[in-house]
């Protein structure tokens, strides 16, 4: 898919580190955090008028490397087939800024992070942070920048909740969001497969109550709390696609060994995903995750009456952890407050992964959508 | 539900020992098993011509208490309101025998019985069987009980299952079969979720390569299974509406707590399941039903061809463990053999638990279909 030549080419990491105590991040909880590091990149240029900047919201286990290639590596960020010269967020045109979330361990501070106070990781003294907290650290990024007001908030997933987070929190500072395959609030169907990845992970002696740091890691429990997110990620169908019924061939003596390809390869994505992501931190952002709701049950529609925001809305067929109809509700909500809508439900058989993967549709849809949002803001 | 007046009352489980060595069992994959013990009730009267026996067969964690109370017990067997006096598997009209499959344990044949020739549980040096092997050892328990010819078998989940395997397996002594449910073969997501429950079984340092047996018990990584089981048999509708987002009210001060109702349901059913369930039995059980595959992959038509059994297939529509397209796959075969076949696909919100809570069209459904089977063995 991602096609090198097309790509932004290298790219680098920045910091931006902020809210030093006593001026910490008060947080949604009352709380507080400080000092605060965002990890974030860029692509593109800002334009003179600040008017071209798009802020690109991450999922669960994302980061801040959407795009481009890190030196020396041979693979790029984790939607380099969304942004770059000509794709659907273009760098020709529009600033692309993408940061990691607070409460995360992809440079960003989160239980990893030394703990001010001991000067040791913070583990679960890291204060419990919600969506709402996320972006408005983002949004202090925002400010470093110099920005006013985003051409466009946009993201699929745990992204889409903080795409939806930055029109209630700031709707004077957003001309237009796409929030893709996510919902307003977590059904209970979907809190009990987060919960099911956090039992797995406490349920490993070495997690000890997350102070793991520096000792053995739940590697374990952290691989089962993948594999089931995993299955949730994909449909019926494009795991049928993609590895039938067929055998492993490595099938050894031990009878409870991976005897199909899907255990294989469960497994292997499992147990490498503790290379790239502390399990604290998906104790944490799974809690945000659920807890998000920023409506309190009532639906958008009162939040959003008004706002001047321009919404693409954006779910998949086959997605059954963020039903089509979740996206549907947000849709209604938006025509309710007569909010300019437009939603797209997609044929695609890739299941909730469908945002990362369906490009060319979704190439099609956001490259008319920003256009039409960037000739609104010359208009203005 | 369960109606005590209408109760079968008070039955007792009963143990049958065969295959004694040398006579040993001979398993799906060359291995023998010896001596194996079924635990199994029965309920009503078998009739003097031997014709009115139904054999009922239980999923995954079930057991060979169906129906009744066990002495002192407040709760019925796990279909009770399937099976009593004036019920859809009536006790006034039929015979009802449920045994608890090999592999289990709950009272037959398992990895935590005792291994003759060490003289120690089994665990892991339980050999691996398969839904044929368990439908072979209940054949041993039909012949044992001098019955030639079941008027029925019937079953939900794995029931469904060994409903398939015994007309695949004995077709001549089967008159009509009721598949619930269920399916041909897994697809690979009822693979990967088996595999996550193996998984986290595993990852519990107490289950020692399933030498647990008198020590500490891997109750964490089983309690993980159970939770993920428990998602996958509800639907997404019936967990909104048993639990909604509603708030768990003891909340402490422990950030990963049971926030949500549903996270505390989840955690009582995962913790208590050790009480009555092997953590070996689970691999053992999930592996012979990842690989059942009567057909090798061929579909059911070319094995049924002919068959005299009667088929009634039921399915639900919420049900997305065990799509509806799986037990359609199973009603085309059927037809295509010249099977005679009723396919109903039943409006429940319940997921695949409908099956088991689906009373009174299941009643009407199967009332119906045994009468009109019992005619025609009155005809024959």
């Amino acid at each position: 898919m991602a096609d090198k030549d097309k790509s932004i080419g290298i790219v680098e990491t920045r910091y931006y580190t902020f809210a030093e105590p006593p001026d910490a991040l008060v947080l949604e909880s009352g709380e507080t955090l400080g000092p605060v590091t965002l990890a974030y990149e860029t692509y593109g240029k800002l334009n003179s008028e600040k008017t071209n900047a798009i802020l690109i919201l991450h999922a669960l286990t994302g980061d801040a490397h959407a795009a481009g290639f890190h030196k020396g590596d041979k693979h790029p960020g984790w939607w380099d087939n969304m942004i770059g010269p000509g794709k659907a967020f273009d760098t020709e045109k529009y600033f692309l800024i993408c940061s990691n979330v607070i409460g995360g361990c992809r440079g960003s501070t989160g239980p990893a992070s030394i703990n001010p106070e001991t000067e040791r990781p913070y583990g679960l003294a890291f204060p419990l942070i919600t969506i709402k907290d996320m972006v408005n650290a983002q949004a202090r990024l925002i400010d470093h920048l110099g920005i006013d007001k985003l051409l466009c908030v946009a993201g699929g997933s745990m992204g889409g909740m903080q795409v939806l987070q930055w029109v209630v929190s700031y709707p004077e500072r957003v001309f237009s969001a796409i929030p893709m395959a996510t919902t307003i609030v977590h059904s209970p169907q979907q809190i009990a497969f987060n919960e099911v990845g956090r039992q797995a992970i406490m349920a490993d002696p070495n997690w000890d109550d997350g102070n793991y740091y520096g000792r053995r890691l739940p590697v374990k429990g952290l691989s089962v709390a993948r594999m089931v997110g995993h299955i949730t990620y994909m449909s019926d169908a494009s795991m049928k696609d993609k590895f039938g019924r067929r055998e492993k061939n490595e099938k050894g003596p031990f009878k409870f060994g991976a005897a199909f390809e899907v255990e294989g390869y469960l497994q292997y994505r499992g147990d490498n995903f503790i290379k790239r992501f502390d399990p604290n931190s998906y104790l944490y952002i799974t809690k945000a995750i659920d807890n998000f709701d920023p409506s309190d049950g009532q639906g958008l529609t009162g939040i959003l009456k008004g706002a001047p925001t321009r919404f693409l809305i954006i779910a998949f067929k086959s997605d059954w952890l963020y039903p089509a109809y979740q996206s549907q509700e947000i849709a209604r909500s938006c025509k309710r407050a007569g909010v300019d809508t437009i939603y797209c439900e997609l044929n695609s058989t890739y299941g909730h992964d469908a945002f990362l993967v369906e490009v060319d549709e979704q190439t099609h849809l956001v490259t008319h959508f920003l256009q039409r949002v960037s000739e609104g803001v010359r208009e203005t």
